[in-house]
């Protein structure tokens, strides 16, 4: 699992949640580890080993940082509607938060999966407290591995009011409502 | 896996095939010893070990019997349309012939399923060269018993003009096409 | 699992038997289905499916065959020794009997297993009622296929006084103990 | 895979090294994290997870961390001779050090095994870079959780000549050659 040079994570463009009662967004989440599995609920090695390593992350580390599914789309796209995909986590008993990745008309990949330059399904994210993505790494990965750097993320200092020494500080719309967005910051929905 | 007091296996009831170029019907069958996997999409049995046994089988057995799938959906119905299967099956590469199990309305579980009386899904049909069905079996089952078996049944001998010494003689709209079908043929679709 | 041409099984030469009270022949098993199970219990491919699938046949077929298994050791003698051999099977929980294969002295591999002349280890070898050997085959073996051929073997008429329409009269020093042995028959132990 | 009460790990008791040039201790290894596998080679739970896992943590952090195989027999103590031990570490490819846990006379459980006050094999130690004991587990351990308990004892700061603020200063054997050995150091052998 190969680490990325750390940069602002781009926001998450979901036009759907499930397991939520209310929209997530990454500024929301500012502060926390956050991890993503994006799957496809009809990729074989999303349901053998993407998924399953995302539910023993939730299990392991759940009270210590977020875990997240992104329902990627880019291929069969009629096959993998919401209302199939909302069965799926019910048999699969996933119980994290999933959103569906926006789509665009004409494009077969979905939005967030292009803003993160992912390579297929299954894929994984992790972004750090200070929201930078640390890892957007497709395919199947060690636990070991993996457990390492969770807890190496979860260490980080938490950045004050959106300031970390040594990246700076950043406006979060949430920390301070009366800013106007980040660039990059969550699209409104 | 145990198995059934033989009796004639009930006609199946098919709304759509996938993955042959003619529907296919027991009848037309008669003779060759079938194996019949009826999943769900979506049931995590199913695509742990139901279908993975059904794809050994063909690989085993598929010059010596007939291996079918049967979608037989009896929850989440609008998750699991014939739209999705087709994808499923394209994605998790089964190649056998698969029928959608026809619903009625008002019903949750489809015709063949009911006429077979199975418990659930993944639920396993054998059927003989003489068109008894010698296992209706729901859950998992062990490789060493199931090859003993369809050995045994490969081995049993092929019924002359629809005539089984041990069974008797039984008409067939396939071998006698100007009689009438039996009650319990195949659907006219 | 390539069968062989079918021709007599060479005796066994057992220096020690484990899991039975008295010695075991395959002259004293004729008219039984025979599956013989050879290993070295430092042999990580033995452990993790060779013995895992004996233990299987046993379960699944124990009453109508007769599982053996045989420790041809042929390299790493000492740390190997029937005293070791002794814990091994007790804290695998191997409940079928086991035979240590004989040693000459300067030669590795030891009398049965160059009898049968295998590849290495672990190696099955299925011994029909007629005491034919019909399969000994090197590495790991479909359990579909083994049932299907264990099925059919099972299945064989078993030869009556030694005689068999097929391949004529055996003499066997069990059923005619007044008779000389063949030549290639068990071993005086 | 619970953690102890930090405590000062007891010095090993062995009688003989295997895949090492010179004798390991404890004393030696201060400052660095050491993992110790303990096993008996018979036993089914050590072969099937206990050692894969060891292996697998000497890949992931074999360059930050020292891992160490304890043969700690307690049980068929002639079946599991150094002999067959060693074979067994060939055949399994089992690189790092292992050490045989010292026996006395009229004691089933040999010496380290009862110093660290082990349930039985396979049992994981975990010990940090002041050389106080975190972890003595029995059983299955997951990697996720042994993944992240490990990143967090390599970050933790190396202690400058045996002392550490947290945990005061410790004399070692190794680094103050013309100092007493401390009670519970490393066996004279």
């Amino acid at each position: 699992m190969r680490l990325t040079t750390p940069a602002p994570a781009p926001a998450l463009a979901v036009s759907q949640w499930f397991n939520t009662e209310s929209d997530i967004t990454l500024d929301g989440l500012r502060g926390e580890v956050v991890v993503i599995e994006t799957f496809q609920m009809l990729c074989p090695g999303c349901v053998a080993y993407g998924l399953p390593q995302a539910q023993r992350v939730q299990e392991s580390f759940g009270h210590e940082l977020k875990v997240l599914g992104l329902h990627t789309v880019f291929e069969h796209h009629s096959a993998m509607s919401p209302v199939s995909l909302e069965a799926f986590l019910h048999e699969y008993r996933i119980v994290f938060p999933v959103g569906v990745d926006e789509h665009e008309p004409g494009l077969d990949a979905p939005v967030t999966m292009r803003r993160y330059q992912l390579q297929g399904t299954p894929s994984l994210i992790v972004i750090d407290r200070a929201g930078l993505c640390r890892v957007t790494a497709f395919g199947r990965h060690d636990d070991l591995a993996l457990g390492a750097l969770l807890a190496r993320l979860i260490d980080e200092p938490r950045p004050v009011d959106g300031c970390d020494p040594d990246h700076g500080c950043i406006i979060t719309t949430t920390t301070r409502p009366d800013m106007p967005a980040r660039p990059n910051s969550e699209d409104p929905q």
